[in-house]
């Protein structure tokens, strides 16, 4: 008998919702889409036309497509503002969930949660998904940091792990995105939560990742400016931003992020050991062609993040369904996820403040 | 009715065909792979073990595999020396065909078909597969020139098409192995045809997709040394070759092939035009991660080509398989790849005789 | 008869005051050098059998070196703490003066100078050696910021001004030293000032490059670790430190300092404009060499800054004798020396007291 | 005492005679350039102007130059076909010589001197400097190869002669000039001598280097293309040209040299071998700056081979300079110099007949 596949439904068929739905349908072997859930007409039409014929049902009902029979797991990625309150459904319905990032940035206050004094309103809603994930241990529950994935940075986190840097000590990341002078840019990025929600919330991740989720902030600063989009301002947000995370561990990150870019995406991380140095991506590219040509040597680059992480989300279906059906281990934990969009909160108010926020020994913001 | 999928049969479940069987089994979303061929108990053992569970039949009988029911398309991945007969019988039984690279480099008479005056009988071989299979134009018969399907050499290409660089004029191109010091290299390559079959085969293919395929040569010239297999020079190969491959239409190549490097693989191309230059892989890494340690800066490389051509691999199980559902045209012919047997068994006679091959204008070699 | 040369005195002979008195010997055509003033016995053994016998007299009296016949320019390359009094007698005897970087971080009262109320006693050192060679206008007094002579920060500058990127945003630079493991290390380091008057003061200067002297700080944030040299704490000195500072101008900068690189010598800066950005030297290297070995592909770096900026301090000292014999302008000006020395003062006291210092529009430190 | 400087003087003014002369007044410390000969009204009217001002006689008679007072060396940087009987000349008067490259490529008949069998009249020419500086050993005779001098290629030649890559076995090599469109270039190129004695004699010279100068040439096999400059055919010359040098110690040499670059100057060269490979400038640029742009990234290049190797002139004329005044031996010998030419000329024997060419074991040419 052949060996079985996850059931997989899709929650959100925009342009994220697309890519997952056909890395889950065409290129991971062990998973079957048998369900989505589509948004609007224009959503649902493309669930119709591309999954359909391969035997997945398209709902515009949340609770109907929970209910779809013999789901098992699902993949959302719908706005960030929703993350939080579909995971939560999916997992009371017992269905493994592969969440996109952040967990939540919405400011609405989830009374039915315990409080955590330590937490304003917007990570009160990433705790909450995991605190319900708590209650089903047997579930998977997995926020999608795709960078986590990428074969570049495991390579990095193996020589890491291996002791070849000594203790790292110093994290440095960027994650840049190419300039968008469409008609789109404005609505998207002020919807966005920000550039630290949105974009450094990778970097904030990889720390964690390459620290040890266990490390406790103990200052967050944060600065930026509107270079070449001064609408930005209108909702707090800026489109180069820097900022500087101390913890209580003697480490300390320096992240960037900028939304101007005129050369395409360019992400990279830098991990100082007391031993040596790893650096991920210090040459961007989009292939191995160089253009020798009148004005020098010139090589492209990916224009977006998906250009430079293709083969990571394919990877991440891939485990992400194998720990489903096999029950094992994730990766990586949720309640980093968690702490993740808490540092990323604070960066943002310490934007909008101008001033440096600290944290007590136990993490606890005190300023 | 979900979309009908391609049943593609595995002949020979050795280190390549095994690569090839999961390519179409795990990351080909259009195929099945419905029977394997085994050439003995131990790839027997594996493909019952891999396949069978996902609904593959194993055989050892070629002719009872050809007649498995339903069977639409083969990947041949035997020795190279039985690539030709394996593929000639398949196509007689109106099978599609991805065959391994080189067609052929057996020396044996294949009295059954006319003989082509500027051949030896290596060549016939090759030609032999083309003359089938112009008899069932149906059919897709393909050589897996893996190299055609990689992202970087195709944005090259579009380039060159695109007359960004003026007219190809100048080809230059090297495949270089990382040296191999287990008990298995030397049976390897003695087996293996010589470097010009074995490695260059590669970049005179390329040589023929940037310059055209109805380009006429008109000279080869080949040296080499063993620098460190003597025991290659018993099979009249060496462990470094360097080579030049004139062509009646005011183009030339040079190409370069060894066995030795130390720090890995190490594939490149450059496309020289009257305009400018294309370089494919000048900087090679095996990850996008550097590591600043004692002693400098580092970067490691792949160990083998399929580390470096592995997504080119699964593009190329697609595509073919695209092609036989579809019936749509291949990338490239196949009377190219016996122009490109042609030419490095060409080259192998001007290693060993230490003699220039000249040819007329006809692309007959006269010396 | 043959152009005449400026008439040059070297002030210290300890490590950098070797090397400037070589490249003004030997490599600066248009100067000659007629004295210098060593420290100390084993200074002054050096002078006389490097110096001597090309001309030039070797004095221990500072006072006497500065009456040498035909003196008419000095070359300062003592400890930091001694610069600004060398440089103020200089001055006032009216030399000319190339005075090593920074112009001071001692925390003495100049009490015969007006005070400044927003400067602290550190800068008001260096405040006085621009208060003296304001009131000689026909004298050139350059702070030897060498990187401004480097090739390819110039290359970055006529960019820059051609307005290739747009209007400069985003200043990000790094001066990160080779790991020091012998005994001479921490003495050193100790007395050098600290991070950010040691290393960053470099990164400092060339931002005030590439914005614009006049730009006014907004705020400085800094932090850092102590990750193998716990020592440097004693000192309130750290051996990574990062650091933000905000302009009122719209602009912001960010800094890294490391004294710990395994590798080697690492300074890169990046200039990001609302067009575009440039890097400089984000791939550093001794040389044009690449080692392709067991491992993979490894160069070499530089191993301290003279070995990064040999050539710049050659530029410099040529240079600066032309601008003597000239009398045409120097590249940059005084007052710039002494606002990088109150910002790297301000993000030292930052980093002391874990808190962001704000500046009024002034330029007026606040808090 | 002050300690004496060489006295130098400079044969011909033209372009590579004023950088020599610049490079011998001002930035070679124990050189004095007293004298320069000028070919014509224009050369001479430069030294009046740039070198009488500092001391130097300017000549036009070559006779009287080498008559003049005290001159102890000379630098010649004319025409190459004038090199040889300049230097034989210069070699006869006592003078130390450094010069230009190639030796020589005329094809006159040197009859005073004794006929070797191997050489034809080109390398006779070469051949008859050195037994004229055979002849008086006190004197230093150098070609002026520059690479020689250059850091990156000491650099390697350092880790080769450490025994760093095992035994070189492999060099490949190339030197490839801007695209040049101005009026001087046929001409000039007409006039060079070909690609094999202009361009590839550096590639030769170096060959020599790391394989060391007894190697014994076994064949040469050249081939080319006019792909942008039909016009050089009519001096049998080519704009692309790929040759193989093989020797009879079991090594060989692949070299390329090309006029049509599009991107700059780029020379780089590769040595392999039995543990490992080093690479010379495979990433050419002309500074450390990257531009980040619409368009990606890109790096400008050297527009010729001074801007590539300016430092190494300097230390060529500083390493000449001291050798002759400390009677140190050269860091090459002059007899290399002729091998050079000897292999340059058979390769363009060979482009022109189309044939390999062979030679015996002692290194006659037999074909």
């Amino acid at each position: 008998m052949a060996p079985r596949k996850l059931h997989v439904g899709i929650v959100g068929l925009g342009r994220m919702g697309r890519r997952h739905a056909l890395n889950f349908l065409e290129r991971t072997f062990r998973a079957e889409v048998v369900a989505a859930w589509a948004l609007d007409d224009e959503e649902a039409g493309w669930g119709h036309k591309e999954l359909e014929p391969h035997g997945a049902t398209i709902y515009t009902n949340y609770d109907q497509f929970l209910q779809h029979a013999g789901l098992e797991a699902v993949v959302i990625a719908t706005i960030a503002g929703a993350h939080a309150d579909q995971a939560i459904k999916a997992i009371e319905r017992d269905k493994h969930v592969l969440c996109e990032k952040p967990l939540s940035h919405s400011s609405e206050i989830v009374s039915r949660h315990i409080s955590y004094p330590c937490l304003n309103a917007d990570t009160l809603k990433s705790q909450s998904v995991v605190d319900v994930a708590s209650q089903k241990p047997q579930l998977k529950v997995l926020c999608a940091f795709s960078r986590r994935f990428d074969a570049s940075y495991r390579k990095a986190w193996e020589r890491v792990k291996s002791g070849a840097i000594g203790e790292a000590v110093v994290f440095r990341s960027q994650t840049c995105d190419m300039i968008n002078r469409t008609s789109f840019f404005l609505p998207y990025a002020k919807a966005s939560g920000g550039v630290f929600l949105d974009l450094n919330i990778h970097d904030i991740d990889l720390c964690l990742w390459f620290f040890g989720q266990d490390v406790v902030v103990k200052s967050v600063s944060a600065s930026g400016v509107c270079a070449v989009h001064p609408e930005l301002a209108e909702v707090g947000d800026v489109d180069n931003a820097m900022s500087i995370v101390e913890f209580w561990d003697g480490k300390v990150a320096q992240f960037f992020a900028s939304r101007i870019m005129a050369s395409g995406q360019h992400d990279m991380s830098e991990i100082i050991g007391t031993k040596g140095k790893l650096v991920v991506n210090s040459n961007p590219a989009d292939s191995l062609v160089e253009m020798h040509e009148a004005g020098g040597i010139r090589r492209e680059l990916p224009t977006d993040y998906y250009g430079r992480f293709e083969q990571a989300f394919v990877t991440e279906a891939n485990e992400f369904t194998a720990a489903c059906l096999d029950d094992t281990e994730l990766p990586f934990s949720l309640p980093g996820a968690v702490k993740a969009v808490e540092i990323a909160i604070a960066l943002r108010d310490s934007l909008a403040s101008g001033q440096k926020i600290h944290f007590d020994r136990s993490g606890r913001r005190i300023s």
